[in-house]
């Protein structure tokens, strides 16, 4: 089965809204295993709305819609679609007690344009919406399945999810299965390089990302069962992971900071950081991750030389000696900050972020354990904007952590 | 002149990617004054492109892609829209220079394939990639204008912002400019409210945007040259600052945060921040922006209670007494970060962030300063996700701060 999605809202295209319903519906169609070759997004114009219809029936076998179903004037995704399929609207009784209770609970004033969110086109049913007033609706047209969804992401998502989903599913027989494979420490040519040919495949298919430094490697299959979709995986997945050995730091784990929180949980040893250039990045990175507070126990944000001394009693004759961004401070800033909060690791990161100045893109970042220190010198470019500087040293010091943890050369 | 946006990436149909770009176009076109009436999004297959390209030729005046200028087999607008407007691609000499260039700084390997990203169809002008290797190109095709931006968000927007947008003001003999009325602590729907009769309005024209807890309105207005853009603004931007009064942080200002720096700056004042629930996030929004060390003073991740001793010396029975997620606990802080940093203001933040846990959503935020100390509690919702708790917490603590250095209630 192929899909197309049509996002309807001139809101879209003016850009005040960001597109995640769009998103939310790919993914969702992804994990059926329905392919989506196309999305469109027009805005409440009817004659234009009414030419994409015509052009994704002609060319999918499924029609998801968003946005377009409230109550006032502008919303005309019913109207267009049930002309276009040649059905008329009706106003459904369950519907309409479910819009009118929703009015009632809040003890809002019904107005009667509000009953045009209860009209379905005949022959549908309707879809809950159990986040707000519009219900949803999916039929069959032919060879043709239509369903339309809500804009607002709330509701879409959970009508998407609780009941449109369902209903797929009972119509497909094959069953779609996905790896990602993360890495750390390659950038994204040099990696395809290395898997070119592996990316050929159809069943599975292996497809590149990257994304802020870190590049991933999408492997999916398709087969009548979750079994059959792992055993056509499996050759092709051990096939990436010798060829890219230790560069890889997980498989489907979420971000390489969930990785170094559940090495930290195996191996029951606690992290803390000194953070000069990231000014908190890397915290802020670990502790968006529930649970983190177990195995992270904080930092410092250094971002000038007194905090530096403040703070982690680092003396300013030390500073002066070596310089602010140097090995010997990063170093110092690590072991520091993992015995003011006793921890077994400390990061210490330093660095020229920019704009201006001299060295920028220079960084140190330092990994402290009992009795040894790491330091990497990271030459991250001159031209590199601010914050990609500090990205890529984030990655870099939870890329030494997690080296550490499993034993590889920091 | 109306415009398509043409989105290339098979990453946005499986719904691994939000198109954050075709927003960020949508919205620059805006502020143009150029109409969008379709997005299109496709995979990197050949056929479809091509179809997408022929169909956008037709109906639009000017195309912009986004995504599939990068150095692999998959990135091939370049090669597509060449080709539908028949054009050779060659290889720009400047544009391998800067790829050259970008691998060398970073002590990167050079490997062939890059050279892809320098190649240029005929008659093209090329758009520097601040960010990034691939550069883009906009040519003129008959009455037709090509334009074609990198997928990464940060390479699309800036080269966008810098380039493709100057380039495209040129062709207008009108000008448009627009100003940003930010504001902080009121909602979307209420913002609506009131300003609705302003937003009738179509020279100049008012559009709200909402984004992380802050809301905006951006006036745009067109005429002959600047001058007579003010003018037709001024009005209505008066209007808007006397309904919404002291909510407005800044006009034109890029953040809150660039906001609380520069008035700091103002009245040469320093802030510290000890941070619970929002691990760094502070830290991190203020260091985001270059030259924040000067009135920054640095801060400490105690997302533990023993970091909250640890370096704060908060004595454990206080906390115990009152509860670490309490006014007292966030009061004390503030107060320890400001004295131990030897800044004059002091901010702490203590919250249950979730998901999990009866008080999700309840936030202390303190703003301490010699002999006063300010507290707020906010109540986000239990469902509200993370990430949003977080954002929220920061921006009250930033919105506190401002409030203070203008002498209004905090």
């Amino acid at each position: 089965m192929n899909a197309e999605i049509l996002s309807v809202g001139t809101e879209l295209l003016l850009g005040s809204t960001t597109n995640t319903d769009a998103r939310d519906v790919a993914r969702a169609l992804a994990e059926l295993g329905i392919n989506v070759y196309w999305q469109s997004t027009v805005g409440d114009n009817p004659a234009r709305l009414t030419e994409c219809v015509y052009r994704a029936r002609n060319r999918a076998d499924l029609i998801v819609t968003t946005g377009g179903l409230g109550p006032t004037c502008d919303d005309l995704t019913k109207e267009i679609l049930a002309r276009t399929f040649g059905r008329e609207l009706y106003l459904d009784k369950k519907a309409e007690e479910s819009v009118r209770a929703y009015f009632t609970e809040r003890g809002l004033p019904f107005t009667d344009n509000n009953l045009r969110q209860a009209m379905l086109p005949e022959g549908a049913t309707a879809l809950p919406n159990d986040c707000g007033t519009a219900p949803g609706c999916v039929f069959r047209a032919g060879n043709v399945i239509v369903a339309m969804l809500p804009g607002p992401p709330r509701e879409c998502n959970t009508m998407l999810r609780k009941y449109l989903m369902p209903w797929l599913r009972e119509l497909s027989p094959e069953t779609i299965r996905s790896h990602m494979v993360r890495m750390f420490g390659i950038g994204e040519s040099a990696m395809e390089t290395r898997l070119r040919d592996l990316m050929d495949g159809s069943n599975p298919t292996v497809a590149p990302y990257c994304h802020e430094g870190e590049c991933m490697v999408r492997v999916t299959a398709k087969a009548a069962d979750e079994a059959a979709c792992e055993e056509l995986m499996a050759p092709v997945v051990a096939e990436i992971r010798d060829r890219m050995g230790d560069l890889i730091y997980g498989i489907d784990s979420p971000s390489l900071g969930h990785r170094v929180l559940e090495l930290l949980e195996e191996k029951n040893l606690s992290l803390a950081a000194a953070e000069s250039c990231t000014g908190g990045m890397l915290a802020m990175t670990l502790t968006e991750i529930p649970g983190a507070s177990l195995h992270f126990r904080g930092g410092t944000v250094v971002y000038t030389e007194d905090a530096k001394t403040r703070l982690l009693k680092i003396d300013p004759a030390f500073i002066a000696a070596f310089g602010v961004v140097s090995a010997q401070v990063a170093a110092r800033m690590a072991k520091r900050v993992r015995k003011k909060l006793d921890a077994d690791l400390g990061i210490g990161i330093t660095g020229w972020a920019g704009p201006d100045g001299d060295d920028v893109g220079l960084v140190y970042v330092a990994l402290s354990v009992k009795g040894q220190c790491f330091v990497r010198r990271l030459q991250l470019g001159k031209t590199t904007p601010r914050g990609k500087i500090r990205t890529r040293a984030v990655g870099n010091a939870l890329d030494m952590v997690r080296r550490y943890l499993c034993g590889l050369d920091v």
